[in-house]
C-alpha cells in the first residue's frame, strides 16, 4: 500500500530551561515517522506509526504531533496528540476539523521522552474521506490561534496554488500574532474560558484582546484525483476495479517567534 | 458484524408552504436507515446506508441528516449532509467535532426528494475511534446554534447519566434560543460573516445578538467497554483475540419551536 505522509510537529520550548535543545526530540520523531511508514506492522495506521516512532526516540524533549497518512484510495487517516490542528476545506467551507487537546487552557497534550507525557494511546484517531479539489490545511496552534476559518477560506480561494496559500496563511497569522488590537481566536477562546484583563483595566473599558505570539507552522495540501495505469495499480488490492487514485501537492511555510 | 445506529434527522419546514407534511420524508428516511442497517452491501458503511435509505424514499421533502454507525470494534463511522452536528467529549474536552455544511450562511446541504438536492455523494464521510467513557453529543443546528462547547462540557460533567444530560442540553438550548440578550454561537457566527443590525440601530449602539429560535433535537450517548463472551465474539473476525467490545447507552430529547 503506497501512502503519503504528512507530519506536523511542534517542539516545546520549556525544555530550553534545562539545557535541552527542544528541537532534537521532534526532529527525531519526524525522522522515525518517515522511516517506519513502510513498516509492515504499521500498514498505514498513523497510531501504530506514532507508537513505533516514539518508542525509537532517544532524545530528551516533548512535542505536540499530528500524523496523517493518505492512502491511494482517498482516506486520510489521522493520529493527533496536542494542539496542532488540521482542517479540510471543500467547496469554500471547512468540512472537517480537528480540535486541540489540552490538559487545561494553553497546556496541550504532548508526546514526551518522560513517563509523565502522553503516548500513542492518548491520540485522537480519526479518518476522513477526501474528494478531488479538497484543500488540507494543517498547522501548529500558532496558526489556528491567530487566524479565523473565514480568513483561511478566503486565502485558499484567492491563492493560485499550495505554495502561495501556505505563505499567505503563515504571513497573516504572523501579522495577527503581533497585533495587540486584533480580536484573535485565541483571545475569544480565553474570554470564553473566563480569562480576562485585571479589574483595574476592566473598569477603564479594556477587554482581553490581541493575537498570540508563537511559532507558526503551516502545511497546505491539495487533493487531486489522478488516473492510475493498470500495471501500477495492480498490487493494490483495495483498488481492484478502481481506476482513480488520489495525489496531493504539498507546501509548507514557517514563521518563527522572534 | 453487529452495529449500533444513531440517526439524527431534521425535516425542513419550507415544504409546509407547498402543502407537504415536512415530517414524512425524514420519517421515511429514518425508517429506511434502520431496515437497511443489516443489509449485506451496506456492511456498516454509513454512506452506502444513506444511499440505499434515500433511494427507497417515495415521500416529498428534504432533510439534513447524520448517520453514525458504531461497530463493536469501537469505531464510529459517520456520514453527514447538512448542518446537524456531532461531538465526542473525552476527559472534559471536545475531542472530535463535525462542522455544519452549508451552501451559504443558514442554507444547509439537504438530502431531498428533488433532483436539485444533495445525495450520499455530497456527504462528509469520516470516522473516529472511541474510548471507554466517551460521551457522544449529536443534535440539530438548533442545539449547536444556541449552546457553547464549554456549556456542553459542563452539563455532561454534572449529569448523572445520558437521560439527564440530553434533557438538560435541550432545555438550556431552548432557554438561550428565546433569549434576545444572549450572545449565542449563532449570533457570533453571523457577525463573523459580516451580518449586522441595520445602520440606524448600530448608531444607537446595538449589535447583532440573541439566540436562534429553532427546533432542537439532542441525542447523548455514553461509550462503555464491555467484556464479550467468547462464543458471542466468535463470528467477528476483526476482533480475533480481542475480549473487549463497545456498548453505548443512548438518550434523546426534543424541544420544538412554538
Amino acid at each position: 500500500m503506497a501512502s503519503i505522509l504528512l507530519v506536523i510537529l511542534l517542539s516545546t520550548d520549556r525544555w530550553a530551561q534545562k539545557d535541552v535543545n527542544p528541537a532534537l526530540f521532534s526532529r527525531e520523531l519526524m525522522r522515525n515517522s518517515s522511516s517506519f511508514l513502510k513498516d509492515e506492522e504499521v500498514n498505514g495506521d498513523p497510531q501504530i506509526l506514532l507508537m513505533k516512532a516514539h518508542a525509537a526516540t532517544s532524545s530528551i524533549g516533548s512535542a505536540t504531533v499530528i500524523i496523517a497518512v493518505l492512502e491511494k484510495i482517498g482516506t486520510l487517516k489521522i493520529a493527533s496528540v496536542g494542539d496542532c490542528g488540521l482542517k479540510v476545506i471543500r467547496k469554500g467551507q471547512v468540512m472537517f476539523s480537528i480540535p486541540p487537546q489540552e490538559h487545561y487552557f494553553d497546556c496541550p497534550y504532548q508526546i514526551s521522552s518522560e513517563a509523565a507525557g502522553q503516548t500513542y494511546q492518548d491520540a485522537l484517531v480519526c479518518s476522513v474521506n477526501l474528494m478531488d479539489g479538497d484543500m488540507i490545511v494543517s498547522g501548529s496552534d500558532g496558526l489556528f490561534d491567530n487566524i479565523f476559518d473565514q480568513e483561511i477560506i478566503s486565502i485558499i480561494s484567492e491563492s493560485s496554488g499550495v505554495d502561495e496559500a501556505a505563505k499567505a496563511l503563515a504571513e497573516l497569522a504572523r501579522k495577527h500574532s503581533v497585533d495587540v488590537t486584533f480580536d484573535s481566536p485565541y483571545a475569544m477562546e480565553a474570554r470564553s474560558r473566563g480569562f480576562d484583563v485585571p479589574w483595574w483595566k476592566k473598569v477603564l473599558g479594556a477587554k482581553l484582546i490581541g493575537g498570540k505570539m508563537d511559532d507558526i507552522t503551516v502545511v497546505v495540501a491539495q487533493v487531486k484525483t489522478v488516473a492510475v495505469p493498470e500495471d501500477e495499480g495492480g498490487d493494490i488490492e483495495e483498488q481492484k476495479g478502481n481506476e482513480q487514485s488520489i495525489a496531493i501537492s504539498v507546501s509548507s511555510a514557517e514563521q518563527n517567534e522572534e
